[in-house]
């Protein structure tokens, strides 16, 4: 049917305020449009752990699988004294293998409206546009053998294990070369292949994957360590960035700083189209939970609007409304809208009051 | 004997152009101080191994064994087709666990005169004082098992393993600990506890470490990704950072900007003090060897120098001389010489100028 749904789950911290600010702009974009749009709100959390013993309870679980996308905001109490099978079973990392969400994107540009928040130069700033494409279902966040053992004498063993099979880099390079066509046309493939061996894989194989299928792409490899710093002292070099879960989650956080803070990174983590044409899609800002700030109107919502523009291009077939949204926040920027992450003088809006500045631009 | 001796390396690349500038300030400290000091020079690299068929040739082990310290270049050719086996006994990781230096100390101080040159603003830069202690034996750059496989029908699985055992762990936060106390009295230990399980069981023991023996050490914790930003958005809040091997590779590059190029950076890598009163020791710049510039005299040797300034400090006995280099560098900045990684403009000086400027000031 034309009926798209997409659940709205907010989770634990700031996670409910800035995801409210998002699914208001989504139902408001719908409104517009006329176009019919289920929202489903569905809680997960440590919240909902302390209240119904589980952190992904199964009504959540029913709605993120049936709807088309997620809107999902962030997870962690100020405490996680959760069961570890909890981990397993109920965690974020759980619910990205779940959704089998194996591309996250995490574009990263710049707007002059922010350049005196960033702690950057602006003649570094000048020109950022960059899409870090990071692989989200292996390396060491999934690999076994993985825990610590006690060994004979009382000394502990700590083991994780990082593991990528060549079709695991072969579908996430196919993804950042096809999106390096739509853009710029430069990939950028990062690993730490002078010390790992399966870094050699990873650069063999995206290597191959170019050669073979996608000529017309320019592609560079970078050492991960060099790649920190090029994002500091020259991130507008980039055009796409192609890594691994662990390095895509470090890269990522080491360019928040060109947009004036992490408060406005979207992202969007997507699995490939399945036989009924569907794939799993789950959109959330880059932040966490914040639980020092929660429930005081301070987190910045434009991570999860911008993550509702990536929803609607990349999961609900509007690709103009993702424009205007993103535009919307632009003008809300330019109009002097700054919640306290990236204001510079003392004055600040709220949560809230973002959501509307962003809403009237609409 | 009162006769030091310290073992010359300069490897590829840049390495022997900026170790010739850190050497001849050395040697100028020794004259003044009229102290008799051997030094000894021994060839490394890909070169070495092209010459005579080994990367790490038998005299220039010897030469490092038996020295007090060594001074080290850069490591690489352009290209490194070497075989296998010869990663294995001879490259910088062999060097490393053959000297057994388990700690990596990575100094990061800003100097008003850099201002100009860093990416990052004014305002962010003032005040950063801060060391990273990086774990250097262990974690995902010594696992095992750790290889690239080919499974039945084709497909291939790289594998590498990240390690620490408590005493590893608790060995290195001795040492952030005991070096704080000489500094700020505040330490931020970085893992991935979040996801990884040998990072729960870096903080615990972290943690413990300090609880029964350091507690008048302030200690925090903090996730690789956050630390990555936070040496971005404010690197001044940090005093001492102690991390594993590979985040500590990364992160040191993230916070190499505060300085505005990586080529200011020097480095002390050290073991354990042995039964005859003696510990591996080696310095070297953090850069590597850049082969595109190599031979023409572009290079920054500061990095070497302040490299020396710590062979001084930490194996010579020498504190006061290890003063002076650094006030001699910072005179030198001062007085407007720049190489061209740190030059604003169009003027900049050689690697050989540099270094003079240096001597000149000492
Ligand atoms: C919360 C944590 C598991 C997560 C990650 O490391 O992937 C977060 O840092 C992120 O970047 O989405
Ligand atoms: C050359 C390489 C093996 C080395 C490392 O990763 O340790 C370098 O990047 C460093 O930081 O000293």
């Amino acid at each position: 049917s034309d009926n798209r749904s997409v659940a709205i789950v907010g989770g634990d911290g700031i996670g409910p305020e800035v995801t409210a600010e998002g699914r208001r702009v989504l139902a408001l974009v719908a409104e517009k449009r006329s176009l019919p749009m289920k929202l489903v709100d569905g809680d997960y959390g440590v919240e909902a752990y302390e209240k119904r013993g589980r952190m992904w309870p199964e009504p959540t679980r029913v709605a993120m699988a049936e709807a088309d996308a997620v809107l999902f905001g962030a997870i962690g109490g100020p405490a996680q004294p959760l069961p570890p099978e909890m981990h397993r079973t109920d965690s974020l990392l759980a619910v990205r293998r779940s959704l089998d969400v194996f591309v996250n994107l995490r574009p990263i540009k710049t707007a002059p409206a922010l350049y005196e928040a960033s702690s950057l130069k602006p003649r570094v700033l000048k020109g950022v546009d960059l899409i870090i494409v990071r692989e989200l279902l292996g390396g060491i966040y999934f690999g076994e053998p993985r825990g610590v053992e006690t060994l004979p004498g009382g000394e502990r063993r700590g083991v994780n294990t990082h593991i990528y099979t060549s079709s695991q880099i072969q579908r996430i390079a196919r993804f950042a070369f096809d999106i390096a066509r739509t853009r710029k046309g430069r990939v950028c493939s990062v690993a730490k292949e002078n010390v790992m061996e399966a870094g050699q894989l990873w650069r063999e194989e995206v290597q191959a994957v170019h050669d073979n299928q996608y000529p017309d792409v320019e592609l560079t490899h970078m050492l991960v360590d060099n790649c920190a710093m090029q994002l500091v002292r020259a991130p507008a070099q980039f055009d796409v960035l192609l890594t691994d879960n662990l390095f895509g989650d470090i890269l990522s956080d080491s360019a928040a700083m060109v947009t004036g803070s992490l408060g406005m990174l979207p992202s969007a983590s997507l699995g490939a189209v399945r036989a009924d044409g569907r794939r799993g899609a789950l959109y959330e800002p880059v932040h966490g939970s914040a639980p020092d700030i929660a429930g005081k109107g301070l987190a910045n919502p434009i991570g999860s609007i911008l993550s509702v523009a990536m929803m609607l291009r990349f999961s609900l077939g509007m690709p103009e409304e993702a424009d205007l949204v993103e535009r919307a926040v632009s003008d809300a920027l330019e109009a002097g809208a700054r919640t306290i992450d990236i204001a510079v003088g003392r004055t600040y809006v709220s949560t809230r009051e973002m959501g509307d500045a962003v809403a009237s631009e609409l």
